[in-house]
Parts: structure tokens; C-alpha cells; sequence
């Protein structure tokens, strides 16, 4: 499907050297932001500024781009000229609006022009556009409406029958929210209610609160309490600083991880377990910008994530296998080795097969302990010893919780089949 | 759906005391093997001896039997008396047929009545229904015909309309090819062409190659060549033997098999490596059972493949573990054991992420030159060294030639979709 992108606005209210689709968020562009979630699309972006054109040449030299000399005949109007581009149904967006992921997810082909509405207005609820409903069909929209029940989010589904409106509008100055109210006098709008974040990004403030929304949606619901409350809030940062680069993809940063695992192994070999521990978490935590990279500059693969899982298992072992050797060779040693070792993978792969999770199993946590432990050898070798013996423990006991929590979906599943 | 079973026939050419839906095939009855592979539809069996009605009552009480006072009227009347029972499209069955997989597997739903036929017939030819077609249609359906191009494989999916036919034939003896055939002349047949097994059961002869050809279909795909050529001639019998017995579970034999693994780990840690060498190998054996009964009953769940591939890597590890102690703790022998046992688990780790094999890594490879590491440990113990040295540089080749392979496929993938 195609996807527009109306560039050509103004851009009056934030104090900026740069056109606001420009402005930087969380690392690069706004509009980058929504061309790379619009990868299987074909991109159209209809700009007034040059230097929203050169970007996006010399960025993504695909996109098709279509000049408005006229920005301020408004909106409608920079829509308009992407007609003869269009031969069916595609998606229309703001350059200047931040749209999560769920905005994205949709598969469904819809019969009329759709307009994406939201519950909740993240940004000046005063300057928001608020949409009037009423048994499924939308009655008003504007900005000043008294009474609304869902605000106008800036994303749409159309049907190529909205330049047939446009045409129609006899005005030098065309408003897209004309164009709607038009089209829904005539029942030819339906809306969808998204729940998930979305912005109008028009001052310094309501970027800052954009940002603080993108570090929080980087936290997964599957994300174990250390990864949550503690890595979490490092890696984000990182990941946001990383997001500038764009030689830097997310299987560079797995394997950065990855080396930083090696060296905390290598510390444990040399018999300095704290050097050891503290590698250790430190590779937890970009452990996780991996992901975060991935999902922020939609550059997800499966070999991506395959990728990531291997060399963690590998790290896991190469860092058990140091503290074994970090604290010597004895019956119980070998044992606890064995049991953690075993435990760490085993608990993983588990997981792959389930898909059930056990958090005080989880690497985040086992990696904590094992800086935890490094730290406090000092004091005592011995706790190396206990660490191991921990990790083998909560993973072991993590590999059959997680199989009797499966067996009891499964046997509900069927239950409900039957039933 | 629902499915009508007919087991009304007389059965005269087999010499058995027993009905001969319920002569024994592969361990249990002929009609079984299609009741069970049935087993998310409502059944309906229409029989005439007093012996089918016990053996279902028992069995399969969820059944619905009619009773055919009159076989000698045919199959398709036997047909006509399930007809108070349909209410829409079903499947229609020969109780004395065996089917194999693919007959069950399709998830269409088709516009008139299909027959499903063959290009091969994998009994008696002679004896065979053939059907000639021409352009998608139903041209003849008869015992001799001379010219045709495919088998009835007895296997009908029937629109509730087929009744309407029967009743207009008003002879006394109703056979159903000669409904098929009536319906055919109106157009109201098609076909569809399986290319599995069947077998229309009428000798003794035909009986053992349906046993054949039941032991062949046990081989996966995914097999390597241990498996393929030493341990499923070995494991089909067992299972074959094991299918009579209807408390025994899949995952009893996946917990068997296990057993087995540990008593195998138990002779190796007391230094008897020809023992757990043979152990390990009589394990791999049975590790074939659970899959194969689970097939052969359609007993297969999610968490009985889980739970074999978690049990099969918890031996895999005191197998090797065993080894280690049998072979005794030298700086060699340690890194050794941990190439193995890690290898061992992610190697398996990996196929489960990128379901690609690579087949003197399997468990199958690994579990053979275990025993013939055992066997030669009679020589001299060094044997048990190069074994785990050997599985391991193997298993770790298989990781990253799997993941090589992997990001291959997923390269021209997405080659593919842009092309």
C-alpha cells in the first residue's frame, strides 16, 4: 500500500532552527522516525522546505518526493497534489506526528476512509483536534468542538475517493478536517480507536515528553525486575545515543554484548572476579540495546534475534566456566559448574519452547547475581561458590515450574476445546 | 464435521474369525486406526455384527452407532440410514480401509461432493474401483472399466444432498459407486487426488504391506541416517508391539527412554563404558517410540514434544557427565566434556530456533558414536576422550553452519520478496 506523508506545514510554534519534521527525536528525525516504521510501504512525501527534501534524498533515496509551492493553502491541498501518484487505498500521516507501533499493525483492508482516533491526547489537549461520534459515524471534528469523546490523531485510511472531495471544495485554502467533516456528512468516514502513544510534537516540552514515552515503550512486558527497573534504564540511554549512527545495526550491538561477555570471562579465568562481575552486568545491560535499536529503527530480523540468543548462551557458559576456574577446582565446584551451567541453558531453551518465563531465572537476574557475587568475593571466595550454586537452583527449579505451568495451559486449552 | 464410518459389509474374502474392521493392523484394529485419526470430528459407524458394536462400545463411547439390519443392500444404503444424523457436509469412510495422513489433513471446504482418488493403487488392482475423468469431471466409476486414470480410494467427502439420490434409486441393493455415478451424470461430483498410502484391506497379503507401509511412514524426513537406517527398524517393531497396549502414553515412553539415558550415565560414572556405551545407543532406540506411538494413535500433543526434548537433553548432559568420570579428570578431558555437553544442548538449541539440521550433530549420530566410544573404550579408555572431542567439534560446527544456512535462507527471503 502507498503511505503519504504531509510535509509542508509551516511549522510555526517550536523555537527551532530546523523544520519540525527534522527535529530531532530520541536520536534522529520525527519523520524518520514514521518512514522506517512505513518500510513495506511506498513513501510518498510532499514537502515546501529544501531541507526536508535533501534529507530524505540523501536518507531514502526511494521515497517518492512532490513539491508544494503553497504550503499555506493548507493541508488538503499538499494532499491533493499527491493524486495521480495514488491508485487505491493508502495511508496518510503527518511528518510532524510521532505514531507508535500499534498505529503500524493493522492488516485489515477497510471499505471507507478511516480516521485513527485516540482516547487520550498526549500533547496540549487545547491544541489537539477533538472528533464528536456517535453510533459508529463521526459527527463533528475541530479543534474547538465543547463536547467530544476521541481526539483526531492524524493518521488515516483513505480511499482514493477523497481527491474527488477535494476537488470539490472551491476554496484557495483547503483543511484536511474540512475535507473529513465533508466526507463524513456524506457516511463515507468511519474511525478506528488506537491505544497506544501518539503526538503532535509542537514545542520543546511536548518532544521532551515524546522521548520519555519512546524510553518507556522499550521496556517489554516479558522483561524480567533487574532488566525493568535497573538495565532498562541505562540501555535506553545508550540506545538513544547509538540511534544518531547509522552504520551501527543491532547485530553490531549483540555482538558488542557479546565481547564485553567474553572479556567478563576472561577477568573471572584471571582469577579478578569483581572486574569479572561487573563485565558481566555491564554486557546485560547493551545486552538489551540490541532490541531496543531494532524496535525504535524498525531493523528487526529473525537471524537478528537468533543471533542474539546463541551468542548469549555462550557468553553464559564461557562466564560460568571463569567462575569455576576463578574459584578453583573441588568435588563441589565441578558440581555447582555443572548445575549452573546446565541450568542457564536448559532454562533458556525452555523458555523457546514455552514461551513461559520465570524471572528469577531469567539472564538479567542471573547476571546481576553474578556481579553480586564477583562484588562480594572479596570478602569471601566462597561466594562465587554460592552464586553458582544459586543460578543452578532457581534455573533448574525455573526449567520445571515452567513445564507444569505448561502442561496446565495446555490442559486448560483442551479443556476449553471440549468444553 | 461430521464423519459416517460404514462397517456393514460382510467381508468375505479375508480368512478371519474376525470382523474384518477389526482384524489387527500395526497392533490394533483396522477401524481404529480411522476412528482415532478422526478424533476432532463427531463419528457415526454403521455396522451389522454384534462384534463392532462391543468393540466401539467399549472403546470409543462417544461413538454414535446405527445399526444396518440388512447389509446385503449395499454401502449405499447402509449411507441412507445415517442420514437423521447429518445436518451438513461430512466425511464418508470404509470401515476395512486403511488411510494414511494426508487424507485427514485437508481444511477446505468444498462446493459439491469430492471423491477422493489416487494414482496408485497399493493393493490388489483387479480388485480395485477406477474412475475415469475428463476435464475436472467424473466420466465412470467401476470395478472393470478398461480405460481410467485414477483409484477410488473409498474416502468421499459428501454434501447432505447425496441422500436426496439415494432415495431416487429404487432398486433394492444400493451401491454407492453407483450413487457417485448418478451424481457424476448432474455434474455434482468432483475429485480430489491424494498422494499418500490407503489400502482397501481384503487379504492377508494386503495386510502386511499395509503393515509395511505403515513402518515406512514412521521414518520422518527430518531423520538422519542412524535413525533412518538402524534405529526406526528397530523402534518401529517396538512400537508396533507397544500400540496393543492402550495405558501406555507417549510420554510414559519419553520417560522410559529417559530412564534408560540415566541408567546409561550410571554405567559410565561407575567406569563401565561399554555398558552405558550400549545403554545410550538401546535409549536413542526407544527415544523413536514416543513419536511413533503418538503417530500412529494420533496421541501427539505440544507438551509431550516439549517434554521429550527437555528430557532428551537432561540426558544428553549425564550421559557425557559420565563419560567425563569414566574417563577420569585431566585438564584435556574437562575442556573436552565441556565441548561436548554444551555443544550437545545448543546445538539442539539452535535447530529449535532455525529448524535446520545438520545430521552428524543429531541425537541420533551423537547417541551411535557414544556406543561406539563405549565399545572401543574395551581397547583402550582414550576412546572415550576422542568421543566427546569428536561430538563436540561436530555439534559446535553444526551451531555455526546452522546459523550460517539460517541467515542464507532468511537473506534470499527477503531477496524474494523484494524481487
Amino acid at each position: 500500500m502507498k503511505a503519504v506523508i504531509l510535509a509542508a506545514g509551516l511549522g510555526r510554534r517550536m523555537r527551532s532552527f530546523k523544520p519540525k519534521p527534522l527535529v530531532n527525536l530520541f536520536g534522529f528525525p520525527i519523520i524518520e522516525h514514521t518512514i522506517r516504521k512505513l518500510k513495506d510501504h511506498e513513501i510518498i512525501v510532499v514537502y515546501h522546505l529544501k531541507e526536508i527534501a535533501e534529507f530524505i534524498k540523501r536518507k531514502f533515496p526511494n521515497v517518492k518526493l512532490i513539491y508544494n509551492p503553497n504550503p499555506k493553502r493548507e493541508n488538503g491541498y499538499s494532499l491533493y497534489l499527491a493524486k495521480k501518484y495514488i491508485d487505491g487505498d493508502f495511508l496518510l500521516l503527518m511528518a510532524d506526528h510521532y505514531y507508535a507501533e500499534e498505529f503500524f499493525s493493522f492488516n485489515d483492508s477497510f471499505d471507507k476512509t478511516m480516521l485513527f482516533v485516540s482516547e487520550k491526547c498526549y500533547g496540549d489537549e487545547k491544541e489537539a483536534t477533538k472528533v464528536k461520534v456517535n453510533n459508529g459515524r463521526i459527527l463533528s471534528i475541530g479543534k474547538n468542538l465543547k463536547k467530544y469523546e476521541y481526539f483526531d490523531t492524524g493518521f488515516f485510511y483513505c480511499k482514493k475517493e477523497i481527491f474527488d472531495c477535494i476537488e470539490k471544495i472551491k476554496k484557495d485554502k483547503i483543511k484536511l478536517s474540512d475535507v473529513i467533516t465533508e466526507l463524513s456528512k456524506r457516511g463515507e468516514v468511519g474511525y478506528k480507536i488506537i491505544n497506544d502513544f501518539w503526538m503532535d510534537i509542537d514545542t520543546k516540552k511536548e518532544l521532551k515528553n515524546a522521548e520519555k514515552a519512546i524510553e518507556k515503550s522499550l521496556i517489554k512486558e516479558s522483561d524480567g525486575y533487574i532488566s525493568r527497573y535497573i538495565n532498562r534504564k541505562i540501555s535506553a540511554k545508550i540506545t538513544k545515543f547509538i540511534a544518531r549512527f547509522d552504520f551501527v545495526t543491532p547485530n553490531m550491538i549483540t555482538f558488542f554484548s557479546f565481547l564485553i561477555g567474553l572479556l567478563s570471562a576472561f577477568f573471572f579465568f584471571n582469577r579478578n572476579p569483581i572486574a569479572g562481575g561487573i563485565l558481566a552486568q555491564v554486557s546485560s545491560v547493551i545486552d538489551g540495546c540490541d532490541g531496543e535499536l531494532a524496535r525504535i529503527k524498525n531493523m528487526g530480523s529473525s537471524f537478528g534475534s537468533v543471533f542474539d540468543s546463541l551468542l548469549d548462551r555462550c557468553a553464559d557458559l564461557l562466564i560460568v566456566l571463569g567462575m569455576l576456574f576463578a574459584y578453583g577446582f573441588t568435588t563441589l565446584s565441578i558440581v555447582a559448574f555443572f548445575f549452573a551451567s546446565s541450568g542457564s541453558i536448559l532454562v533458556s531453551y525452555v523458555w523457546h519452547l514455552t514461551k513461559i518465563r520465570f524471572y528469577p531465572a531469567c539472564r538479567d537476574a542471573r547476571l546481576f547475581m553474578i556481579m553480586i557475587g564477583g562484588l562480594l568475593s572479596w570478602f569471601s571466595k566462597e561466594f562465587l561458590l554460592y552464586t553458582m550454586l544459586l543460578i543452578g537452583a532457581l534455573a533448574h527449579f525455573g526449567i520445571w515450574w515452567k513445564m507444569y505451568r505448561f502442561y496446565k495451559e495446555i490442559s486448560k486449552k483442551a479443556h476449553t476445546l471440549q468444553g
